[in-house]
């Protein structure tokens, strides 16, 4: 059902997206796919807390991760619609760590979900769920 | 962890809106709430397809049920924000089934999220995530 | 820009919607149409609110008018996701009134977005946006 | 109706988030708050499109903007949901312009949406609305 491991997965991020940093996929398999954040001081807002946009882009990551470990190597997918909820206040000093699970990949959207958490913690601090345009494939 | 029962549940929501009809409560747990819609003539769009304000409010009755069954009668919660993602056609003849699980219970607002399902098959058709405004309790 | 005026989209709705009832699309131009819904007892809530579904449906019948609107008739768009927010409780024994606006028609993808009033009133009840998926066309 | 004029609003932004740098209010009356961003490497992804976390940003700025503008100070608003649709390429090498409106100021939530644009084009590239959390007043 993997098409691309936890590791392959990794490379290939760190390849197409050379701007980000400190993320790290966990594991990859057929139910979800597990992606942590190395939270550092550009990430965070006054009173330490974490910002929306980091959070906003480890789902990103998150989900765009499951759908590459189920199709490969798809550059050109496209984020078209993302909603979020903010639920908590990330714990000071923690690692996220986001599950996204894919609930549709069609020929041309593919959707899931991702649950982030502050390291150790069994609460949520966001919700998020995006949509993707897949690009026709030759 | 629960407050009410999927008995106790079913019957407050049939007392506080009356004007649903088709709607049962079948579990309510620590994890989630699962409502079955028995989907009739007047849930359905030409085709055959279930019609999108029916999944919203099958989506919206099993998170209210899922805070129902943690807090108790609160009549007055009101859902102030929902984002649905549809993401099959239904199976034609079917019940619908919707498994929702409260994220977060604050003292202001609740989160939660849903899965709908065509009752006996492996993908959802629709996901939403709600918010709710919860009263003060005196 | 208008290819259906909104005379020719009502009588359009109309038929391929025969289950809606009480809705009139007043007005169509190119920058937006505007949709009237007479508000009727099955559309209520306790307390006289007017539903959630109401208005999802209502919004989602707004920003396919806008569509129709511009591309003719296409029967086959499907909404495929919808963010709404409830933010007024809808004034008692009005009809609510939609104003859509189309963010974008691509070839496989529209956007648009909608705020609906209680009629004679300045403050939104609720805003919606919407995205359909439009089949190819021959 | 404006508590907050642009140039206070910039101000206190920029002391409250000193992380946030190349935005800029630049209007902020009774109907809408518009902020400009200086497109700059960091907010780039692979190909020169403008980042999704970089437009979420500019868009809780721009919302956040708008409730300071009609409240005053009031750091302790936070973002509870947004909902996100990326409707077109950036244009490369342009600033981006966020105008954003207020739809709900309540005591306790505040509901606004918001257009993002290439500096100079017609067509938003994003849209967003975001709800945010205001803590009670003394």
């Amino acid at each position: 059902m993997v098409t691309m491991e936890a590791q392959a997965l990794d490379a290939y991020l760190q390849e197409v997206f050379p701007q980000l940093s400190g993320y790290r996929i966990e594991q990859a398999d057929a139910e979800s796919v597990r992606v942590r954040l190395n939270v550092a001081d550009r990430h965070l807002r006054p009173g330490g807390t974490v910002s929306g946009p980091t959070m906003f882009e480890l789902a990103d990551v998150a989900v765009y991760g499951a759908i590459l470990s189920r199709i490969g190597k798809v550059p050109l997918a496209v984020t078209t619609n993302a909603s979020i909820d903010f639920m908590r206040k990330p714990a000071a000093g923690r690692d996220l760590v986001a599950v996204a699970r894919l609930l549709k990949l069609g020929r041309i959207l593919a959707v899931g979900d991702v649950l982030i958490f502050s390291d150790g913690q069994d609460q949520p601090v966001a919700r998020c769920s995006l949509t993707y345009s897949i690009p026709p494939r030759r």
